[in-house]
Formats: C-alpha cells, sequence, structure tokens
C-alpha cells in the first residue's frame, strides 16, 4: 500500500476499544472471558482497522481487499475465450461482469466522494461506463477480445483511486447518509458495502459459468 | 428484535466515536467537513452499531440484516417447483441453496461461539447439516418438496441463535484469531464476514437461476 500511514489515529482506536473493553468487564460478557492480547492488524483474513485509515475505513476496505482477493482468484487464470464465453443469449460473460464491478465502484465514488446524484455523471463518464454499467445487449456486442490483465487493471485502477480517497476521510463521513436504496435512508457505510457484497453476488455466477464453460 | 437492549455501551461508542473524531480535527480530512450530526442507528440501510450489541458486533450484524433481507427479497415468491429446480445435472436447486446458507451459520457458530474445530461436530448436528453444507448428488437427492416457509424458518432460527450469541460478546471477540481461511490467520470478524458475504455469492446464483426458471 502507497499511502501515507496514519498510526496515531490507529492507536487511538486501540486505546478506544481497551477503554470501552474496560467498561464491559463489569457486565456478564462470557466473550470477554477470551484472550484479549491486543488487535491484530495484518493480514488478508483480518478484518479491522489497517495502517493508513481511520478504524471503521480501515475495517470496511479490509472486507474489500478480501472480496477482491477471493475475485482475481477466481479469475486470474481465464483465457479471452473463456472470459468471453455465453452460457445462454441473456447471459453476461466474465469478462463483462468485472468490467460491471469496475463501473459499479466508478459511480459509487463519484455519488459518495464528489457528493453527484446518482446518474448526473459528465459525458465523458457516461460514454466510458454507462455500458459495463448496464450489462445485457449492448455489453455482449462491446465487451469482448480482452485478456485478463485489462479487466485486473481496470479494477486495480478504480480501486487505487478508492484507497486514495478512503484515506482523506474520517469515520464520521461513512454515515453520511442520503435517501437511496428503495429510498430509505442510506449512509455511506451501506453503499460501499454493497459494492463489496456485489462482487461476492458477481463472484457466485462467475463460478456457476466457470464450471460450465465450453471454451 | 427480542434481544436485551445495551444501551449504555451503545453511548460509550458513539461518545468513543466523538473523542475518536474530535482528535483527527487536527488532520486535514476533507471528509470531516460535512455533516457530522451523531450516528445514527436505526435502519435498513443504516450500517453500524445496533442497539443490543457492541459497537462493532452491531455493525457487522448491520450487514447481515442487510443481507439477508436482500436474500429474503429475492425467494420469498418462490412456489415448490421453483424452489426444486434444477438448472441442469450438476446445478444446486435454489431451496438446496437457501438450507446450505443455514448450515453454513450454524456450522460457522460452532467453532466461533463454541470453539469447536472445523467438523468436529457431534454426529446429531452432521445428521441434519451435513448434506445441506456439501450440496451436491446427496442435496440434490434429499432436499426438495419443501416450501418457503420452511426454508425461511431455518434461516431464521440459525440466525436468532447468531443474535444471542452476539448480543453476550464484546467487540473483542471478533479478533480472536487461528489459522483458517488457506491457513492463514482469520480472525472471528472474517469469517461472519464470510458469512454474510457468502449469501450474497449465492443470491447472486440465485438470480441467475430465477432468470431462467422452467417451471
Amino acid at each position: 500500500m502507497k499511502l501515507k500511514t496514519n498510526t496515531t489515529n490507529r492507536r487511538k482506536f486501540i486505546q478506544g476499544s481497551t477503554i470501552l473493553t474496560a467498561g464491559l468487564l463489569a457486565s456478564p460478557l462470557t466473550g470477554l472471558s477470551q484472550k484479549a492480547s491486543g488487535f491484530n492488524t495484518e493480514g488478508l483474513y483480518i478484518i479491522g482497522p489497517k495502517e493508513g485509515y481511520t478504524p471503521e475505513i480501515g475495517t470496511l476496505l479490509s472486507t474489500m481487499t478480501m472480496m477482491r482477493t477471493w475475485l482475481i482468484n477466481s479469475v486470474k487464470d481465464l483465457t479471452v475465450e473463456q472470459l468471453d464465453f455465453q452460457i445462454d443469449e441473456q447471459s453476461n460473460s466474465i469478462g463483462a461482469m468485472l468490467l460491471h464491478l469496475a463501473a459499479t465502484e466508478k459511480y459509487y465514488q463519484l455519488n459518495t466522494f464528489h457528493e453527484m446524484e446518482w446518474g448526473s455523471w459528465d459525458e465523458e463518464i457516461k460514454k466510458e461506463w454507462d455500458v459495463p454499467m448496464g450489462l445485457g445487449e449492448k455489453g455482449r456486442e462491446q465487451i469482448k477480445g480482452n485478456g485478463i490483465e485489462y479487466y485486473l487493471s481496470k479494477l486495480e485502477e478504480v480501486r487505487n483511486e478508492t484507497k486514495k480517497e478512503f484515506a482523506t476521510r474520517g469515520d464520521d463521513w461513512l454515515n453520511k447518509t442520503e435517501p437511496f436504496f428503495q429510498d430509505q435512508p442510506t449512509n455511506n457505510y451501506c453503499k460501499w458495502f454493497h459494492v463489496c457484497e456485489h462482487e461476492s453476488n458477481h463472484n457466485g455466477q462467475i463460478k456457476f459459468i466457470k464450471k460450465r464453460l465450453a471454451v
């Protein structure tokens, strides 16, 4: 990670957690009898605060990083033909789904970092991202012939931007709320959790298609 | 939610967050110039601390609740025939996937709440849950003929147990770590994040199958 470190904030969180934990010891919480040897922060499978980010943003990012790793593991060895494979007439290829994930993250960046109303993006942005965002017929026509490096570099490029923006924000930003899903109050944490679980959703479909590749 | 409330702990978190935020104001964090009117806690799309749980556990649970709601929305109107539908010979029915999600959560309960080594469950438990956990041929043979209420009540029964156990634990329990995924250090937060994203993974497959139902 090339971002500036933020050790002081991390330390504050860890101290804060300790104080909170101490406060809880008066309650009959069985979980607390277990080892409480401080907080690990390294490792793909350690979900929690991460160097360079405020505690909750680091925790969120750690879920996104784990998900992304699993997604990449699903697709990294696929050929162009496999990435273009259509399981039936209404399906999306694995390649198109990968670009769709990058497009989704791009649009959530604009909505949450730049506070743009959903869909109010510049024409230039729409020209690049509306097709992968929408998938369907146009996606099937236009998104093909690319090697895995193309899709992975698009995903990485967009993710790097997310990490850069995350690093400049405090945890309170996660609770910035607007009517969004089903027109209900939705906070930024929720939007970014969706970006994360959405990768798992499509990874489920990718794994389903991978088992049935005819190329 | 029928669990005892834990308002004091929630207040401590909110106070803690405020202190943390105040500490961060010395840094040039653009996110902090935005509205910081305290923390919302209610609402399906407000990811964050929840009444009755310590802050991080509440936050985790709020992602699980959102995911579960989206899953239920995908399946709630399906008929027995649709729940049993096999898209091809190697596929899992939607019904089997729903029971698989309940089985997964059950096994993560045993592993993380009862600290049992993965797979070391009692015979009685295995008898009920090994088939939905494993899916495949046996799943295709044995999991069928059930209405949606059957699957939803199984999911709810297991989730209620998760919530009961979550309510007795402190946030430090989330960082209890053992070698797990790929034999790498894996904390409880990670295991439960997986339980959550795993629902999204299968929901992606469920939506794929729903678009192709022939019954």
